[in-house]
């Protein structure tokens, strides 16, 4: 690389614009620490509007890869998202050409993850996506850097803002989930089409990219369970809190003897837990390892500042040198591991069914879970109302998921009981 | 760098051994995620009775200089400790010879770190010491790498795991200050002279270390504001809960247009705060910067198997060929920044007063008090015993240190207040 680093940017929206402000605000002090000059030298987006940044002096493209042809930069921006199309396609070419990507497109990374870190690897290229999870904190870097002698045992993050918000102000107000959503999207917190946030499936692209940095696995997005927030009620919320939990969508994974769990779904976190306490629009992750122990990050993990300094501190790096392996190590050693079954997990399930409060009904159910070893640490009865239906709580000691899915089987059929039960894991300390 | 990276250790306490077991362990995987072999060449302690590993093979000195000469190691691992002496010596003899340097000696790095910063620099040696700060937590690395474009408006943390237990066991038990360091003791959280931790020095030279990785200035250690926790009492961290907050022994540091704050002393944290959740043996540290907002970091802040990790990933990192500036930038950039008088920090401050339970009392003190334009939030008197002495206690609104300092000398010489003004700062969000 010379003297001058050329940058080129593909898509202007939030993140995009905040990193061209970013540079300019910042190419003083970041050629001081770094030793060399940051140039921006195109920019591609659909249309050429004002921004209200300056762009003067720096080429405008509509195609991303005519503006690396052009431009030969030796640094690649993608932030134009989504895992197909212009976005793979223009990482596809730079990295072909041997130039740098860095990118904040989680879809991108947790689908193709493993083939462009091989197209890195032979071109020489390095492919950096800190921004790609948990916008600001630099939890990639910590895990493939910082923690780069440790035997990670578990993930489990916070890793979506706007469920996090959602939960968080569900949990304050009393609201219910739509009223929720409507209002995050008031405000710009959630997108006028939800489904990537709330179905856990932005979650779920996090959760795979963490857990291949994490145990040296091959990316594999398709693996994960996913379930999102839209069922959650504030009946469970507020349950949550007087078993002294906080209900939040958690992506975890976890490798174990029987293969790669990677989950994304609604959890009871103990009140004590600090990720029970990251609220609103944060982030957080917190790494089980050995030997350094428990470790958690949290701060924001979206928008334009957050996101522009993962993307600014991936160009730093590329500047450095550190274009070493993509996820830590070599595309060839990374494992292709299997999923676990989910059937086999192992801890402790929240459970609400809408019960008829007659003699007899709470028998036969705890019959059904007692039939598959299903022992319980909590029953709550909450009302009483003798021929109506009422809530039931129940928290179980630890079983096996598979045991538990059999039992309520066999429980929603029961003509006492009224709705299709509710199970949300219980997250373990 | 061949190869094989020799690495040779001075001191073999726990961390050394911490190291030892991790190079031990993890050197195939690290072979395969750096592509180079490590090997343990040399290690200088005391003495050389057995410490649990398995040092066949490596050569055993009892003078560090001696094992940097007969050993030409490509990187010397600084566990010895201490400011001065040995310490001081080898790595000096040690960057002189272009030999990189890994240390985990905050003392070293807080008082000695710019002048040793250069000597790395003219030889073009690394010289990293994570593990100087806040154990397994990778916040050297996240100041410099992972938030490089951001700029850092204030540090605050959790720097002293034997304080922060005494203050939270303190909390847990009502027992008294004395009665905890011995329990610390007992458990080996606090040493046989606890001066270090319980007097804040330790804190002192972790956030020496910050500031200067934050604010781009030369480390000044004899800079730093210290108060220790000595002085604590069950009474303070009882209105503490009362008033909604917890006692913390905090770091801080913050730039402002008076020159550079560098503070460690008992601080109110509220109740809200992640700060104030961080319990136990544990270190935090959290971050204000522009653009990424709030970041905070916990994790373990001492012992054997965090210091390693960072120790390790120090190793990793000069491996990988990240031997750049050690403050981040060259050593002729960082500022010499004075510091700024703390006479002048504003906010708000928690006032236990012991007086004499009789009328006109607390219009003495508010007048004093008013006479300086510090006004107050809460008065808060707990018990009644006409003539004898009884606590109060005041919080300020937000008021200058310098002001309210003069109005407490005041006040401390009237005829009914009984014992020095305690002061605690609250710390502001």
């Amino acid at each position: 690389m010379n003297d001058v680093t050329k940058i080129a940017i593909a898509g202007l929206g939030t993140v995009g614009v905040g990193v061209v402000k970013m540079l300019h605000a910042k190419s003083a002090e970041l050629g001081a620490k770094l030793g060399k000059k940051v140039a921006l030298v195109g920019v591609c987006a659909r249309s050429s509007k004002d921004r209200g940044v300056d762009l003067s002096g720096v080429e405008f493209f509509t195609d991303a890869q005519e503006m690396i042809r052009t431009c030969a930069p030796d640094i690649f921006v993608e932030l134009i998202g989504g895992s197909e199309g212009p976005a793979l396609e223009a990482v596809t070419h730079a990295l072909q050409s041997g130039i740098h990507v860095v990118t904040a497109n989680k879809a991108l990374i947790a689908v193709h993850g493993a083939e462009l870190a091989r197209l890195a690897e032979t071109s020489g290229a390095g492919l950096r996506f800190e921004a790609a999870v948990a916008g600001g904190i630099p939890i990639i870097k910590a895990l493939q850097e910082g923690l780069i002698g440790n035997q990670v045992i578990r993930v489990a993050g916070i890793l979506n803002g706007t469920c996090n918000y959602i939960l968080s102000a569900m949990d304050k107000t009393g609201d219910e989930f739509q009223v929720m959503l409507g209002k995050a999207q008031a405000l710009g917190y959630a997108e006028a089409d939800p489904t990537f946030d709330v179905d856990g499936i932005d979650a779920a692209h996090k959760i795979a990219i963490l857990a291949s940095c994490a145990f040296g696995t091959i990316p594999r997005f398709d693996q994960v369970d996913i379930e999102g927030i839209r069922g959650v009620t504030s009946d469970d919320i507020n349950y949550a809190r007087e078993l002294g939990y906080r209900l939040k969508l958690l992506g975890i994974a976890r490798r174990n003897p029987a293969g790669l769990e990677q989950r994304v779904h609604l959890a009871m976190v103990p009140e004590h837990e600090p990720l029970a306490n990251v609220d609103g629009v944060f982030n957080a992750v917190m790494l089980d390892a050995e030997p350094v122990g428990r470790i958690m990050i949290d701060g924001r993990g979206a928008g334009e500042g957050p996101t522009a300094s993962a993307v600014v501190a991936d160009i730093a790096d590329i500047i450095r040198g550190m274009n070493g392996p993509s996820f830590g190590r070599p595309v060839q050693d990374l494992e292709d591991v299997d999923s676990a079954p989910s059937d086999e997990r192992m801890g402790a399930y929240y459970i609400r069914l809408s019960v008829k409060d007659e003699p007899g009904v709470l028998a036969a159910i705890t019959h059904e879970l007692a039939h598959k070893s299903v022992s319980l640490d909590i029953v709550l009865q909450k009302a009483r109302d003798p021929g109506a239906n009422v809530p039931l709580i129940l928290v179980t000691h630890d079983t096996r998921e598979g045991n538990l899915r059999e039992a309520l089987g066999a429980i929603a059929k029961q003509p006492s009981v009224a709705e299709t039960p509710v199970v949300i894991r219980i997250f373990q300390s």
